[in-house]
């Protein structure tokens, strides 16, 4: 089978699921085109994953495929981005249809989930790896920033961290315990906080995405608005099953592990006294914006620069 | 050198070039955004180069960069849109400075000579590979799609054609001839033809780019357009030093070697009568549009699909 046939039967049908209208030409032409509504700015993400990098070698196709598309559209939720369309670089060593039914299943199901239609795409021969462009829309001017901390606002978290760092530990367990499963299923299908980051527009006055351990990416947000924080380690939010399994090594986690993609925020205190409880029960205060520079926890500085802590994909060994 | 530094040092002087005013924010935040002017849609492709694949092993880093942007906005030619931004998920084995140094600056002579900025990107550690997003806006509905070709139509290319092609053969010689020098810089430095795909805005009826060779492209054509069509083995344009370098079998380079980027177009016949010189002087006209599904070389069927012809990622080794 070739690359147009093998394309067309496996990733056409992405194209046509319910979701975004705004998506006038999709796949098989030279380009996609997408219709921005009036009033409305494009917000847009690209994210590579690959091989024996960002996810385990021979990994199950469809996991692959939901983990790929939650990866990229997790950045939307941060912005607080309406989710539309995407776009997806396949490279394939070879052309392996049950990998590929996988895989597009997977995958089906994520854009459905998340409100995503395929839009278009490339599908090329090598080391297996993809890079998926995730487009979002947003009301102009209304989309979160990293800049935007101030001295005084709370740091809060939505969930619970840890979990998918810690299931890189019981990826290869053949009878895994309860708890080993529950944050197993964190790292194989985490859902990115599209309508948490939609309800924090016109609260938060930053936001990022947990990817990379909560220390470096509050740190990003900590850089690029020129404050500092303090973290209380006991009100970082873990899991029971994180607690049951690692004890108190189970905040670590939360801390420097990544790929947990919930939204860290910050937000004023008194946005935060009147926010609605529906919003709050999703999140916990797990700090606050302080003038010094930097990052502190329990008031101990833990970083000094985003490079410190964290997943730095070229430092790391898969 | 860690991820982050290493983004900042060599990509970001990329995001700041003058082109494109529709990039809100640029590279550092979860997404970029980009604003939509009123009345125009956003267009956008993405285009992956796997080293060994698309790109020989040890390939200069600075013709790459050219090469890598200029294939992904030749899609946006065949359009007829206007550049505006791109992104860039690049995959590097290893931190090598001197590589990122000359990448970047072949990028960053393309983005400056196409009129795009950089509004984002990801950057991993794997085998070398590069996925390139070009953004481009086109005035509603005004854009050039595949399906529009009709019975009677002329079929056009610009430029010529097979010098890219050829130049495979030549990739490795230590003191090329001054004609294997010609096809070798259409190899290195391709130029997407933006303006002629604007100026074609309303006079051609489906467009392509010539990425896969002439016969494979055309064919995405017809079959989008559900015709069929004639080329002249004859009128097939190719250049001097192409003629001199493989005599005879120049043609079969134009027809069935890809990596050219010229554009082929079909246009209704009126209207190429009375288009104007300084357009019609960038093209050649090669063959029509028939009613009877197929392409035909004078006359003699040559492909019963588009897998049968041009460049297919699954079935050509590097």
């Amino acid at each position: 089978m070739g690359e147009f046939e093998l394309i067309r039967q496996y990733f056409m049908p992405l194209a046509r699921l319910h979701g975004s209208r705004s998506v006038l030409l999709g796949p098989g032409d030279d380009c996609a085109i997408q219709s921005i509504p009036p009033g409305s700015d494009l917000v847009f993400s690209i994210d590579t994953l690959v091989e024996g990098v960002h996810f385990p070698i021979g990994y199950r196709p469809d996991f692959l495929g939901w983990r790929a598309l939650a990866v990229a559209t997790s950045d939307l939720a941060a912005m607080g981005a309406e989710p539309a369309c995407f776009t997806l670089a396949l490279t394939l060593p070879e052309v392996d249809e049950p990998w590929l039914r996988g895989f597009a299943r997977g995958l089906g199901r994520a854009a459905e989930s998340f409100g995503l239609v395929l839009a278009g795409g490339d599908t090329t021969r090598g080391p297996l790896a993809l890079s998926l462009q995730v487009h979002g829309l947003v009301e102009q001017g209304l989309a979160i920033r990293r800049a935007g901390a101030s001295v005084g606002d709370l740091v809060v978290v939505s969930g619970t961290l840890g979990d998918a760092g810690a299931a890189l530990d019981y990826l290869d367990a053949l009878s895994p315990s309860e708890d080993e499963q529950c944050v197993l299923e964190q790292y194989h299908h985490p859902q990115p906080r599209l309508k948490l980051g939609i309800a924090l527009r016109g609260l938060a006055t930053a936001a990022i995405d947990v990817s990379d351990g909560l220390l470096a990416d509050l740190n990003h947000i900590l850089e690029s608005s020129g404050v500092g924080a303090n973290i209380v380690r006991a009100q970082v939010p873990v899991s029971l099953a994180l607690a049951r399994l690692k004890g108190d090594a189970a905040v670590d986690y939360a801390l420097n592990s990544g790929d947990d993609y919930e939204l860290c925020a910050t937000i004023p205190e008194a946005t935060w006294a009147t926010a609605p409880e529906a919003l709050k029960q999703h999140f916990t205060v797990v700090g606050a914006i302080e003038p010094a520079p930097g990052l502190r926890l329990d008031g101990i500085d833990v970083a000094s620069g985003s490079e410190a802590t964290g997943f730095d994909h070229f430092r790391r060994r898969a």
